[in-house]
This record gives C-alpha cells, structure tokens and sequence, in this order.
C-alpha cells in the first residue's frame, strides 16, 4: 500500500490530535513534527513513531520525502507556512481559518495556485457523520430545494478572555464553522449576512469588543435563507444541530451523546447529555478529514475542502462582522470590495 | 340524527366516565342511571341531563325507551345483569371481566345469543391511538407475518388491600387487559400459557395469595410467541406499551406523557414522564369504545369487541393462574376441560 | 353551577369551532349565533342546541341575557362588532388580529378600556400543551434567563389566492401568532425586527405581492435575541416547533403527531407525520382558551391574552413588514411612531 | 510505557479484528499469528507489523517474549489451546463459547486456576457504552432493585446451514451472549429457564435440528425476572436492545445507527436503520473489552470477564435447551447435576 510521508507544523492540541490520527492510518506516516517547545513532545512524539521532532520548521519543509505539510500553528502564522510549503512543492493541510485578512488569504491561495499543490482546509465538521447524512439527503433530491438552512451551535464554555483577544472574534472563531457548513449544505453562495450580537453571558466578553451571542441571517445566492444561532456557553454541553427545510421535506439531527440510555425514576425521565466539546463530538469527523486529504493526495484528486472555501467562509465572517458593527445587512459583495479594494 | 337511549348501571369510577363520555356524543342520550348510593351521584347526574337516577336498575330494564344498559357495577354482579338486559331485549356493554367463572361466562354468552343482542365487553385498550396503529400496520401486512409479541404493562401503584383481596388477582384483574390485546395483535388464538411470577413490590400482597410482578410466555396457535411483563408498582407513572416483530419488520409504541418537551440543563437531560394512569392515558379510547358501540346499534354491524372476546381473555388468564400454581406450561385446551369439565 | 350566556358573530370555520367547544362546556350556553349564510348552518346550530340562529348580529347584543360575544367574523369587521359589544356592556372575544389598522385596534382597546368589558384576543397557540410548558419551566427558573427564542412554524399548504389577497399577508396572517409566542415566551417586549423574506413556494403568491418563505429576527428589551421561520408550504405537515435557549439550560418541542408507533423494515425506520394542520394540532388549545375566558368571566380575573397582546402583535407584524420593505432592521418604536403618528 | 507481548491463534473474522485492535494500542504489541491458511494472512499481517505468521501455533506458546494468547480458533479446539497456554504460563483470552461441553469447561478452568495464569472470556458486550450505562446506573442505585430485566438480541440473518450445524444452535452460539448479559445486569445467578422456541425464519433450520425464534423467561437467585426475545432475521438489521426494570424505575436503551438525522416528506417521517450487525454496533466494545484484558495483565488486577462467567452462561445456555426439548421450566442446579453427574 502507498504511503504517504507527512510533516507536521505545530504540535498544539489540533496538531497532537492530527498527529494521533495520522498514526493510525495505514497510509500515511508522520516522519517529522515541528514545535517551538520540543520538550513537551518528544516523549509523546517518539512513542508515534515520528522520526523526526524539531523546533525547526525548515527541516521538514526540506525533506524530500516528505509529501505533504500539516499547518497547525498559530492563525498569524498561517500564510508565511503555506507560502513556504507551496514553494517547497509540499501539499498543504491548514488549520481554519486561514487568516484573519481577506487580502492575505487570497495572496495564499495564489501562491498554492501557482505552485500546483493542494491546498485542504479544516472545516471538519463537513466530515461529521450527522451533517454528512443531511448533505446526502440533499445529493439524493430527497429534501427538494432547499428554503431554509438553520445551524445551533453553542459552546458549552467561553474561551479564557486571552484567547477572545486574539481570537478574531465569535464571528470569525467559532460562527466561522457555520458559515462554511450553511456554504456546504446550501449547495449556493452567501449574496447578504445580517447578525444580530449580544453580550448576555460575560460581560467582560463584552469589555474585550467581542459578542458572546448571535443569531445571522443568511441570504443565499440561489435565494434560500439560513440562520444560525450562536452562544459561548451551553451550560448541558456543546450543541451541534442542523436542519435544512426544503420543498421536499424537512431533514434534522440531533446532538450525539455517549449513549442511548432513557431512565425513569420518580423524579421524571432522563437521558444523557451531550457529548462534551468537538474533541469529543468531532473525534470521528477528523479522522475523516485526514483520510480524505491523503485520498486526495494517493490519488490526485480535488480536495473535498479547498482554500476557496476557507476564503469564502472569512468573506462570509468579514461581512458579518461589518453588519454587527453597523447594525444592518450587509452583502458579501460590499463586504469583498471594502476589504480588497 | 338519530340516538341511542342507554341506561347505566353502577356508578362508580367507570359508571361515572362512560356517563360523561356518552354525555359529549351527539348520537347517545344517557336517559337513566342506578347505583346503590344514589344520594352520592344525584347533583352529578342531574349536571349531566340524566332524567333517571334511581338505586333500583329495574327501571332501567323496563323502560322500553332504553335500547342499551351499560354495566359498570362489581364483577360479581355481571352475570346477573347480563341476563336481565338480554331477556328485556337490551343491547349490553359490559365492563370487564364478564365474570371470574369461566362456566358463568359461557353461560351468558348463550343467554346473549338467544335473545339476539348485541354484547361489547369493556377492553378499552384496542381503542388506544398506538396499539390501533400496531393494528394497522400488522393489517396492511407492513410487518409480515407476527413472530413476537411483546407488551409491557406496568402500573403506577398497587390497589388497596380490600381490592386485591376481591379483584381475582394481577392475572385476572391487570393481565387480563394484555392477554386480549395478544389475541388482538396476534390475529391468533392463545395455545398455550407460561407464567414467571413474583412479590417483588410488596410481600403483604403475596400474604394475600396474588403475586405484583409477572412476565408471562404465549405460544399462539399461528406459531407466534408472546411475552407480557407486569408490575404493580412502576414508581416512574403508568406504563403501556407494545411491540411487535414480524418477517416483514419491528413496530413499538412509547408511552404518551403531556407534552414532548425535552429539556438540557448542567444537570441533565430531561422529558415528560408518563401519563399518570389509566383514566388519563385511555381518555380516547374510552370515548372511540363507546362511539363504537352506538355505530354498531345504530348501523345494526357487530361490536368491535364481543363477549367470546372476554371469554377467551378470562380462559388465557385461568390458564395462566393454573400454570403459575403448577410452576410449568398450561395449555389452553388443558384449562378449558378443567374449568369447564 | 353558573354558566356563561354566549352569542357568536359569524359561523365560519372558526366560529364552529367555538360554538362546539363551548357546547360540551358545562359553564357555558351558546344561546345566539349570527351569520350571513344562516341557511348553512341552521341545522347544525339546532342540534349543538342554541336557541337563537340568525341573521341580524344586533339581536345578540340586545338581548339581556347573553354576557359574552365571541367576534368570529372577518377581520375587516372586528372593529365595529368590538365597539358595539363594548356599548352593549358583553364581554368580548375576539379572534385575531383584531385589524390590520393599528390605529383601530388601539381606538377599539380604549373603548373596550371605557366600558369596563373584558377583551380577550385569539392567541389560542398560548394553550397547547407543548408551549405551555415551555412558559412553565421559564416560570419556574429551570432555563435561567432567555436568550435565544427560535419559532418554527410552516403550513401544510398555502392558503388560496384569494385569500392571500385579503390576509394581510404572511407577517400579519401567519407570523402574527409567532409574534405573539416570541413575547409570552420571552417575558420582554421587542425592541427591533428584521426580516429576510423571499417567494420560494409559489412565484404566483409574490406577483400578489405576498412572500411565502421567511426568517425574522426580534430583538427583545431584555437583551435575548428571537429568531421565527416561516413558511407556507411544509410537505410533510403542519410543522409547529420552539425552542428556547436561556443561561439555564434550553427546551424544545417536537410536534404532535396521531401515534407514538415508530416501525422499522427491510426499508428503513418510519415514524407517523405530524398532525395535518392547526385544527387537528390545536384542537385542546381552542378548548383551554375558551374555558380561560369563562374563566375569567366567572371569577372576574383578568383575561390571559389581552387586547393589548393582540395590538403589540400587530404593531411587531407593522414592524416587520416595513423591515421587509425596506430591507433593513426596524425599530418598535419608529414603527409605532409612522403609524400612530 | 509498558507493552505486552501477544500471540494470537486463529486468524478469521475475529481473530482478524483483535489483531488490528491491539495493533492500534499503544501497551499491546502483537508479536505473532498462527492460522492454519497463512497464505491468505501473511501481507495483511505483515501491513500490522506483525513479527512472526505461523502455521505452528506452539511457536506462540513456546514464544517466552510473549505473555498472552488470544485464543480465536473454533470452538472446538478452545480447550486444547487454553490447557496449553496455562501450561506455558500465558495469560489467555478466549473467544466465547469456551466449549460445548460444559465438563471440558470446567476442566479447563480448573487448569488455568492450577498455573495462576488470567482468562478472559469474550463477551464483549459487556463492554458496549449502552449497557455499560444500565450497569452504571443500577450500581449508582437509580433503579433500585432489579425486578424485570428485557433483552431484545436478534440478528440480520440467519449463518449458513453448514454454520447452523456446528454452531451448537441458537442456544449456545446467539442467546449465550444474552444469558451473559442477564447475569451482568441482574448482578445474580440464574435459577431457572424457561423457553418457547420456534422454526419461524427457515423451515430448513428446523430440519437441521435447531430454531430461529425463541423467548426465555429467567427466573434469578434473587428473585428476578428476565427475558430474552431472540430471532434469526430482522430485516431491518441487528437489534440489540436491553431493558431493566426495577424498584427505582426503569433504564432502556436503543440500537446505535450511523447518524441521529430525522426527514420528514410527503411520504412520511424516517430514520436511519441500526448499525448493520456485530462487527459495526460492537466496534467500541471490541476495543474496550481487549483494553481491559491489557489492563488486567499490566496492573495485575481481576479480569472483568472470568471464565466462570463463561461456565455461567454455558450452564444456562445447557439448562434452557434441556427446557426446550422436554418443554417445561429447568433449574440450573438440576441442568449441573444431569451433566457433571
């Protein structure tokens, strides 16, 4: 069986799991990792398997062997590695988002463009078994057209307030993701945003410039709706939920929990809650997201996520982020023309 | 329109909710009630446009405006009734059980017969929206042909003492209700009869000689297996519900409760339990038993549920007091001969 | 037991319904109707028992004995009906809306305010038993404060053309009562509204100047945010959902359907449809209304939805079709104030 | 961190499943694989990195680098390898059953009791996250005592004939697992089975000797009730579901299917089917149960499954079709006595 050779950037929390998952595909080998604090994963990274465990990016992008980069450093560092790996010839897996400026992204993309490399970009929940089934339905003609696209995804804790500071934001950290699942399961482009934001679980969220709850508005291009509402903090757990309505039918999934198990006492009716955080309710989504980037790889075929999609998905948080600030819809076009020119 | 006058006799709990029931159809008219304490029922009866309340039922049976009598008083006093109301030439609803003597049973049954009157027998629960649409599944042949049959009857609370001293038993007073709904959804007759019991709820019903917890084995004639599992004392509500599996697929019903809430905190996730008892979750079905009953006298067509129907459910349940005294499987036809010679 | 004397203006559809339900009430006598057509209706008012059939709504409020009018009539004519009730010193029901003229529906509060009459208003989906407990558990402080509200609620199938012409629209026809659930699950008044609407149904309803697809957002005064989406054709049935997310925890409903039967074969796991339309979903919501206005009567309490529900409704229903209109957030109070003046 | 060195006897379907399980933990190192077709095994046990692939299975057992066998071989050769492996000082894992002859059996686990070596037997549903919750919850006390314990286990479809023949019928090859299963929720020994069994499914299995259907009441030491309803075909697919209901309520538990998503059409309101069968719906419980026998050798604790458990379930499986050839409840004292003498 062909294998593929992979170097990992930054062995961060996403860049460990990645790391773990790759490990255990048949077809791809995790030859070298790069982490400014070597010292915190060498044991784990030894006991992978990885050969190689430096604090410099370099020796993996020189490697000859290897085919492919992971890019799970921080966001800021994002362009300066994939530009190196393009022009390394290296194919590219990184990390959402790609960056937090428009202009910057699609210098990105060019550059990946120009060099003939792939280019993924981990919008994982596209791999999630619930909106996989939905996104199925859709393909089948199942649901029709679809009118209205409605995405609940809640976090079951604000992040530290260090990470909100740098984080781009609710709309563009955490909204960011639905904005690119309404992009996948709308089948259309987002034409309009409008967000309605308030601070109602933190004030001091509120301090830091950021909102911690949000209901956007989305017109689609093929002039279906979608609404997604956001909060930081679920106090039952991370709630994932999707439901597309269309003049087919209805299609809706619920969260997944560890088990099925309904009791009933004299106190009322049970079941379990839901999985806790995207570690655990995502687990399967990235294997598969991996799987399909060494698929596309093996294989020389498109990746399922691209670069465009990573790009939209900013426009699509730019643009709403323009419209909280001002207080009215705002269209992805105006939205584009401002941050571009 | 056209209605049916009805005479009740016995105003109890059931006397009471039939009563009210017919009071709301616009095709029956409630013209006499009887029962013992009529000073107890008077003021209620007369809120009802009921033009009779008397203690003696034999104005009922004489009034030749009356076409049909309800009986609704104790158990021991059926047969008596049944004979009386057949002999005036009255239609018969009675509750169930006809009688705890199989001989009895037989015995009205012939007397019902001679005099050409149409007998219903009070097995409410084949009036349920779920258990109907089981029915209708099995009737359109969704699920093939029947192989188990599983039905899970568990009650909220024992009764009194005083009451199951009188009540012929769990298996006659309780099971009864589930060895007719087997018959009903098995389309087939009962062959043989298999009982686990036990005092598992509370050892002074077993000082009285009846058992709180059974789960007992049907073999049908069709070759289907049935198991029914009872309790007494389900602490969580009233617990009704069916499945059954066949070559053609699996049905189940759930419990209905009073809303479909569903409800997530940081302590867990919760629902509605189950409505409380039998008068709530069979409210409908004890309005569809009675409107069927005047569909069948006024458009002259067969009841529903006839009296060979509470014969058959009161010879499975001797059958299974017999097989639960002698700890093995019992026959149908093994108790039949016993009890009838 | 004291009963309420009640005449009915207007025997349509809605009107039936009433007079049925108010015919099995023990502490209420329909002993009026009018209606232009009483050739239609004759027969079916004799049978439900009321004394008086006809024409001329003015015998119902002349005569003495009739203390409560139920106003079943078209919208266009609520008003007058309104204010002679009010004079004749009846209590008034009042189906919704009230108008389509904010300033008449203020006018007639304040006459109904001047005679010291109770004004009830149609909000029956404020008695289905799924959102009641939603209100309950917000009562009860299990959800913590709210904040996001999100209304699903779809038709099975688009009114007729005519009709269309004549509704006021989907915002005031249809979203009206979701305007009215937004504020009694919310506690708050809205402080803004957006709509994003679209014609994806039926292009025949835009060229009447209509939509049939719509996603509105509400900001509340306390800060929470709503979201309700509307459509006019669910092909799967009447689609009548909330849900409501606050720091406590989140609550949704399913929707009602005739059976709980779940069944499964070879082709897949199948549940029963919901309930068909509002008629069959909300058929105990019309009965709780009504015997909360006899209620009231009775007990001389305030009525559980007001005129003023029904005028806030209908200023949010203003609201949002400027917004749609002018495609962009609008205010309450800017709607209030071009308006009322 | 430590690893333990395995052997494993027996590469088919399980054997196969084991081995890529354990290849995937990071404390197992499967150093060798005997099977009778080495031909068929050697790349895809290479690919594992599997050091040693023998027809020989002494080769394992003479092996002194390694500490555990797997014994995955047919059932009839359990015997042989599990006295050779205690002999070798190997701690064992055996597939379940251990045998058909439950003298052999005993024999067996007296050898491995003589070298103080560790079995583990493989009921790996013990290890499935729906009924690892039940068996949480009844030790928390939640549902009190157990009174009532349901087990709903039927498969696909039927093995082959040449399958049926061996497999020691639906008994000792399907229902085991469940006899297993009653034992780990009822936390008591079974005193009595009872079965009614049938040729349902495929007269052909009939003639070979076995069933297809059956229902088996249990009646436990303590006082208990179970039963398990078994089929040969489910259309719909593997149906493993369990219920316990007991003094402090009632826990059930549904079948896993690959997504939570609900669409609703004209047509009607769907669900995914169950995971297809055993490999699919006991992935997670296959890792967990050989995690545990890992555990169990490095921190040199009990194993969760014994071979007395296998005894257990194999006595039971030998009373109930005593019960069903001589149609009449069997105790297990009575079973043990008839085979060991």
């Amino acid at each position: 069986m062909k294998t593929v050779n992979i170097g990992i950037i930054g062995a961060g929390r996403i860049g460990q799991l990645h790391a773990e998952n790759l490990a255990r595909s048949k077809r791809a080998n995790v030859k070298a990792i790069s982490d400014i604090r070597v010292d915190l994963i060498e044991q784990w990274a030894r006991a992978l398997g990885i050969e190689t465990v430096t604090t410099d990016s370099r020796k993996l992008l020189e490697d000859p062997e290897i085919e492919a980069i992971f890019i799970c450093s921080s966001t800021d560092s994002h362009i300066t590695y994939i530009e190196a790996a393009a022009k390394a010839g290296k194919h590219i897996f990184c990390e959402k988002p790609v960056s937090f400026d428009l202009k910057q992204t699609k210098r990105a993309l060019e550059i990946v463009e120009e060099h003939g490399v792939k280019l993924q970009t981990g919008f994982n929940r596209r791999f999630d078994h619930n909106f996989m089934k939905i996104r199925h339905l859709l393909n089948e003609g199942r649901l029709g057209d679809p009118h209205i696209i409605k995405i609940t995804s809640r976090d079951p804790n604000p992040p530290g307030y260090d990470y909100v500071r740098v984080s781009g934001g609710l709309l563009f950290d955490m909204a960011i993701h639905d904005f690119d699942m309404a992009r996948f399961l709308s089948g259309s482009e987002v034409a309009e945003v409008y967000v309605q934001g308030a601070v109602l679980v933190d004030p001091a969220i509120g301090e830091l410039g950021d909102i911690d709850t949000a209901v956007t508005t989305l017109k689609f291009e093929n002039g279906a709706i979608g609404v997604i509402d956001n909060s930081r903090k679920a106090v039952y757990g991370y709630d994932q939920r999707v439901e597309v309505f269309g003049s087919g039918g209805n299609v809706s999934v619920s969260n997944d929990s560890d088990n099925s198990a309904e009791w009933s006492t004299a106190e009322g009716v049970f079941r379990e809650k839901p999985k806790y955080f995207f570690l655990e309710r995502y687990q399967e989504a990235y294997i598969r997201e991996t799987e399909a980037f060494i698929d596309a790889i093996l294989e020389n075929k498109d990746v399922p996520v691209s670069g465009r999609d990573a790009y939209m998905a900013e426009l699509i948080a730019a643009a709403a982020k323009q419209s909280l600030t001002e207080k009215r819809p705002v269209s992805i076009q105006e939205a584009a023309k401002g941050l571009l020119g």
